[in-house]
């Protein structure tokens, strides 16, 4: 029923004949064998995404964090990793035969600094502190390979989304940003989402609605903005 | 038919007439309104020890971690929680009415000092450090209550496992620990698992076998010590 209501509403606006490479999840960065830091995402939003993008038309490749949730109908490809690194590799292997990048995972812009080969122990006597160290900026690296693809970024934010947003767009060189507020029974978690999407020059506004709804009008704007803008 | 085994093979040692408290799966402290510390259990160890006890007879009382596992069959109560100090207030809370405690949760250590109310910014200038403080020891807060239930501990250990488990098993005044080595197809995220069990005087090797069989032996021995020591 997506499919056929995809086909019927947005005919011209399938991404028919495009590879859509998506990354959904979390990260989890090891502090040792046992312990982790970790993020809410539940990854429903980006698999969303990528189901809506196949049901568009698409070859669609999901780059997967640590999550429990099969992979949707119709996904080409799904790669399973853990922490931001290894989700970095991933999809910097498959941008080159990607179109267009939809970046949903929630990465984790911090790992500890170490990870320690033993579990951690109470009584080691360990400083009660943990040194982090940034992570690569996914999006970001995409950006200065050339040619690269289309990018489509997310950012949630818990204050000032339109703001922030707006200066991730710029700031990273993106064509695209889904911008969503955290909380409230909205994004991470939840059921239901509400997204803001901007570009250089323009932006719409979906509203509260399933994941699955959000998915599949977010990836209509995103072949209607990749067609206007590569055309 | 696991509830026929365990009454026909062990009709003296089962748990029918007590009331046994367990804990299970993970602990998440929360860094800020979306990062968090975590750790790889996955509750599956826990919610079999919940099944195996309602199964010998027991009135079984479940507090959670936070999980995606339904309610095993025959539990009468389950209290979800996520951090360690929720758990140690549901665990505290219910010791009160419990004959037996099993605390298989794997509970976390240390927790963020400070819980930011907003997400933090990478680019906010904020130092790359994550101070952390210590939490609760929840069995340890048990056995100094008077009087307290029969106190079953879990040790999961990358290195040293029976010299760890027998120093805990000690130092913290437990009646029993279970014991097992985190790797190698075992422990966390794995189905399979293989516990040492040591008392007061004694042991006892369960060795690998599905997590629902190790919960079935486990009690059953629980059950066994506990008449012991309570007689």
């Amino acid at each position: 029923e997506l499919r056929d209501a995809l086909a019927g509403s947005f005919g011209s606006a399938t991404l028919a004949g495009l590879r859509v490479l998506v990354s959904a999840g979390p990260t989890y960065e090891d502090i040792d064998p046992v312990r982790f830091i970790g993020n809410r995402s539940s990854g429903r939003m980006g698999f969303a995404v990528a189901e809506a993008a196949a049901a568009a038309g698409a070859q669609v490749t999901l780059v997967a964090g640590p999550v429990s949730l099969p992979t949707p109908a119709g996904v080409a490809r799904r790669v399973d990793v853990r922490s931001a690194a290894k989700m970095r590799e991933a999809v910097l292997a498959a941008s080159d035969t990607a179109d267009i990048y939809i970046g949903a995972a929630a990465v984790g812009d911090y790992r500890p600094a170490q990870v320690a080969e033993r579990k951690l122990k109470k009584h080691d006597g360990a400083p009660l502190v943990l040194d982090l160290a940034e992570n690569p900026d996914i999006l970001k690296d995409l950006a200065a390979t050339h040619p690269h693809p289309f990018l489509v970024g997310f950012a949630a934010e818990t204050h000032d989304v339109a703001a922030y947003a707006q200066d991730k767009l710029s700031r990273k060189g993106l064509d695209m940003i889904a911008a969503n507020r955290v909380g409230a029974g909205l994004g991470f978690e939840a059921d239901d989402n509400a997204l803001s999407l901007y570009w250089p020059g323009g932006s719409e506004e979906l509203p509260r609605a399933s994941k699955r709804e959000l998915a599949a009008r977010l990836v209509q704007c995103v072949g209607m903005r990749y067609r206007a803008a590569k055309p």
